[in-house]
């Protein structure tokens, strides 16, 4: 039984191929600066964007053809199972993400979802002890259900809190059971609809609470790994606490949570908060917090979350060059939170997509590669800064001045000769590093 | 001599004055929840958009006719304090803010600035007496000169490092020597104009350097004021590191400079960052930093700082809303970071663009103690948040349980009753609230 | 039998009444400029927000509680109607608005549909004479079914303007059996998801046919009506070819359908596209093309459209203002296409948004009356624009003049005296006529 | 006398060049598509952002280095044409453009100013002829001197009016004489401050009785060149009458001027009107409007007017479709509206900056050169849009149905077949596209 006949284990042709399923730049195996393509790129699906998406949007119904339907809802996740795999490992694709409703029915009570997740899961178990395929991160839906129409652990209502508490738990008990390398809060709804009815400390403490718990939670099951919240700025939410980098990183601080967290960041999210993703990604490197990607592009002409598949070089060139300054992503990964668009309606697309995905980010992997091996940005940047090498600018760097003493060497020079930064000309030398 | 000869001192009239240089509603004596309205509103005038400011824009000259200047540089300097301090008066302000290169010309050479500085704060200084008016902050201008084309502290070139410690020593020696109540950082070019040529934990440890220079200045000269720091997201630079306020913080918890600066929040910067006014003195207070307030208009339908004049009377309810949940703003106050638009060309605009800006922030004090009396928010959020009161929301709050408890409650309580927010009904009481 | 057991008709009580179901400032028979205030603000229902809508969100199901579903689809659209008309008739509202899939089910095939839309209008017209309830417009969706991914008369695909055309034809069959006043188009999918697959020229010459269709039946089945076409710039598009109003203008031009068409300008959509609302009411007049309203509040600080219920004074004054210059809003309305916040989860809610929206357009047009009877707007533009009354000017309005003969003028005249616009002082003056 | 002494005559020597005054792509006399890439290209050299520009913000003085001051402002202009045609020279730029306020100083009188035009203007002519250098198009600033603060067309002041005819009428007999090839109208202050003291029908019947006698000067003088009007929607204007193409054309059929005008578009404008430079481009060829181009990368994060030279291959290879499209854009051409970064401060980043757009340009060129030979854009259309080549489709394109035969008909056809768009495929394949 398949779910794409269309279609075998999909390879590296090189871009003069004809064949659509075909890899024309990642080449999982190349090496790049001494480590394959893969273990840069760390890729992984997302359940919901492959499986659960149905093409809908907030004008439109459904819109997808998909064959995996069963007669009954447990039937059809495991049908989902199956196809979730089958893609994975046609794609070469060696990590997964999902929300726990994304693989199981909910079922009619808490304690029915759970058992669904937990049978799920074993079936999951087996498919990823067949074909090695990981989990990079799983998380909790708190923000579809109408219970959480005004937050989880942000929420009002106490009971919400609860139930909240609940999902997590269960969520770090299934990243135990299935091996899980990080595990992602998502606060979509942790902010507020209205400020006028909203007491920001009050929610806010609590989601610290939250978090405590679940630290402590994990450190009883002895399952310590990356907690990673996920930035955005807005939507559903009219704010979101989690609004960016440095947002996120300021709340972490107040409640003395910044050595538990890292970010994963993703493409539109940035952008909806005004910067880019590469701005986002370097943001979190100073914080020595750059968890993972959520990888899709980032339509800045609309105002709300495309999660549009990734196809702009310059775009993965330069958050591939945030990795590599990383020194790499792992434990994340590359997540693609990338949706079809509307019209991309057959279940070929679901591996069109994700190849054109996997392309790109190969393409940007290679280009920040080469940017790394000329120093293009190391040469620079040092270049531009020498200033702080030696004399003055050393006694900054070293702690060993005051404003007295500045004041004494500027007053000697006020006459300070200017350098041109031909921010033109390196733009154009960086197009010609693009492969 | 006179330069406002068309209006004597502006006094309250009530609203169906007909003469344009009275307050129709700003009435200084007038009790508002026990204290009289110019001890709430702590009105400050902004010598830059007051004097400085000629109309122009990026595409187009200046266009204010303005009537003193003089035969030589420090004679315009010194009429402009006369003109200033009369409007002052006049519009029984009672304090005033400005940047060093406001007040004096900078010469032809930074010792030359400095004897200027000296000069002209001594006429200053004179004036201060006589009048009773104040200094609420003064702050150095470390971006229109070309040296601080790529940051001040922030600067690729350590002799502008140098040069800005300079400046900003000299004016913390002016704010002593003035009786300064605050002391102000606003970092218009600290920030990037391409991240391409830019290290950003380089940068912002150097301004985190310089700011522990200047606590270390002012302890030095006892002189401990508030330091506080002005967010923007963008504009001059293309991203600025103080990018609002959550983002501000999250700096200075890194530097553990947190105890040292509070916030300077406006209205036009915190709507370049996507947030409404009342949004980030909200969240500067849930971090106990509202420091002060630079009062201007926010055309949220333009992408640039357009600094109008407030006039909209939501906006003063809910900021002075977020000041009363303060307990006030003091020491810092409310300053016209409001520039004429570029028609409003006369002399005479200057006072009333004031009285404008002042009547509509009498109508939002107003408002919202009407607002507070009635504790209408107040009730409205304790309702809101009952649940945690009592039972397992309590124990939340009392950090008494865990998530395997919380797990065993939700089990039994998943079926939540949710309440109406009914948020259309309670924008439109808000409506009646408004005097 | 009723649906909303909590409230009787609504009635004004003024701004001092407690109780939540009553007109604090919305006082039908009042009499403003000579005319009831119900004939200038002619408010309409909207069917689609105020029954089919559930409160769901891209990221969240659906949240309000209803209480009218039945056995069988077409017992749910009747019981639906019952609810939609007691709704009407307590609040006072004299006119609705439908999409032809909000009223009936779609059933299996387009035959079935239309019977079904027969049954129901049958039924609505019954109500409509028992209650003397009018239709102010009616139209088709033609972008929710997956068939208009791509758009109707804009589609790629000839069956779906097929399809389309047969939904429209449908549409004025049903306008003419009730009455309608007007009919719309909102093409929220004429336009594309991405320029790369799309030729603008042969999808728009394509919509010019389908208009000149519309006139035509509208001719032979005698029931010649405005059309209005309603701008929105994106969502679900990436672009709308209907962008705003100036836009569809240019369209109607090109195709000579200007003297067949007006324009329904909504909030949010005139925001959307980087305009205030008055903007678009203003740009519409200048076209003689002002045809109805979409009432909504416009979240300028998001990106899509969040439909708010209106409660902002300055916006219903402004709006009112365009709607007293052009002599009246007739035959067209103020139709609330305003829809509550996800947490207004209750039938009361239904209520209470309307007031509110009915309130605050009391409000504006109290405010708009009262600075039209003060001349203030009138005033001001006559004096701004006085220079063209004589001399130079008035031969310029005359056409009396020519590029030689003006710089004969100009260059005797190169000294030109500027007025203040006093701008600041303006606006603080509009604040003291809000009601 | 050189004002460029660090490089010689620019020209193409493949990307491999280390020599950074050389074309890396730019080859101008290499075919493409049939024709030598200069006559697509057709590149011109904007006389304000190369000569008049200084590197000042709305924060910041200028920081540019020039060396073209002379004893008088009148040597100062004749230096400046030296510069300006040393550049054009070297950097085999065959046009340019200018404003009238850019190549001479205004002096004291409208009288002196246009005498001052005439003198440069002699020597810009000899420098013509040496050089073979063509005048693109030219304009008058009616936007810079205080005069124009309320608009030049659109003013409130006949004076003002008058005024701005003389200067047009000016321009005209310019650019008779230097054999312009088209002239632009670029209206930053046609628009207004605040829609409160303006009537925007009085203003554009202004405007259009401008453009009229405009018409009949240029008819009179025997100079009938292409007008050319450049949409910009906001800045310095709160809004601006020719806001976007569309907008643009609806004011032109509205007065009937259709015939007399096309666009020159210009990328940054479109994306602050919230378009694509490729959608605007395509829109004006939807009208038969594509005039010429003023080429500038749109940085889309920030919301005003930067005005960066481009860089982006995307955004070249998009916009030079739209030109083969159009069958070039002769007489228009590509004029290099774009401004160094303030940081880039030499006299060389003149060079560097434009190097790089030319350089990017020819990269569109070529790209899309090779989708048009493979008819990449062609089939993808004819294939999408194939269901219109016959039956239903086909008396749709022939006028020869209707709505009563179309319901027919979908009656019949209500199961329609959708097909999927492969739009990730799509946008995957263009990038192997980009030379």
């Amino acid at each position: 039984m398949t779910y794409f006949p269309n279609f075998d284990k999909v390879v590296f042709e090189g871009n003069k191929t004809k064949n659509q399923f075909a890899f024309r730049h990642y080449n999982p195996e190349e090496e790049i600066l001494g480590k394959p393509m893969k273990e840069h790129l760390r890729f992984a699906l997302a359940y919901w964007h492959t499986i659960t998406q149905d093409g809908g949007d907030p004008f439109g119904d459904g819109t997808y053809i998909r064959t995996w339907d069963g007669e009954t809802p447990m039937e059809t996740a495991k049908n989902r199972v199956d196809a979730f795999f089958e893609l994975l490992v046609k794609l070469q694709v060696e990590y997964f993400c999902f929300h726990d409703v994304d693989i199981a029915p909910q079922g009619d009570s808490l304690e029915e979802f759970f058992q669904n997740l937990d049978e799920v899961t074993d079936y999951i178990k087996e498919k990823m002890d067949e074909t090695g395929v990981k989990l990079l991160w799983n998380t909790a839906n708190m923000f579809t259900h109408p219970r959480y129409m005004n937050g989880a652990a942000s929420s009002n209502n106490a009971d919400v809190f609860a139930y909240a508490a609940a999902q997590v738990k269960k969520g770090l008990d299934l990243s135990k059971k299935l091996g899980g390398q990080n595990y992602v809060f998502w606060g979509g709804r942790e902010g507020y609809e209205s400020l006028l009815n909203t007491d920001i400390a009050f929610e806010q403490d609590n989601m610290a609470r939250f978090y405590k718990m679940a630290i402590a939670y994990s450190e009883k099951i002895e399952h310590k790994i990356p907690f990673l919240i996920e930035p955005k700025p807005k939507e559903p939410s009219t704010h979101q606490y989690d609004y960016d980098a440095a947002t996120t990183m300021a709340f972490l601080f107040k409640y003395d949570l910044q050595d538990h967290f890292k970010l994963n960041l993703e493409g539109n999210h940035a952008t909806l908060a005004g910067h880019t993703f590469e701005h986002e990604l370097h943001v979190a490197r100073t914080f020595n917090a750059l968890g993972s990607m959520d990888a899709n592009h980032a339509e800045t002409m609309l105002g709300w979350d495309t999660d549009e598949f990734p196809y702009n070089i310059y775009d993965t060139t330069f958050a591939m060059y945030e990795v590599l300054e990383n020194d790499g992503i792992a434990p994340g990964g590359i997540n693609f939170d990338s949706k079809l668009r509307r019209t991309s309606i057959d279940m070929d697309d679901l591996a069109l997509g994700h190849i054109a995905g996997m392309d790109v980010f190969a393409r940007g992997l290679k280009s920040a590669a080469k940017l790394k091996e000329d120093r293009f940005f190391d040469d620079l940047k040092a270049k531009r800064y020498a200033s702080y090498q030696t004399g003055v600018g050393k006694e900054i760097l070293d702690n060993a001045t005051d404003f007295e003493a500045l004041t004494e060497y500027a007053l000697q020079h006020d006459e300070i000769q200017l350098e041109s930064s031909h921010l033109e000309y390196v733009k154009s030398l960086i197009n010609d590093y693009l492969v």
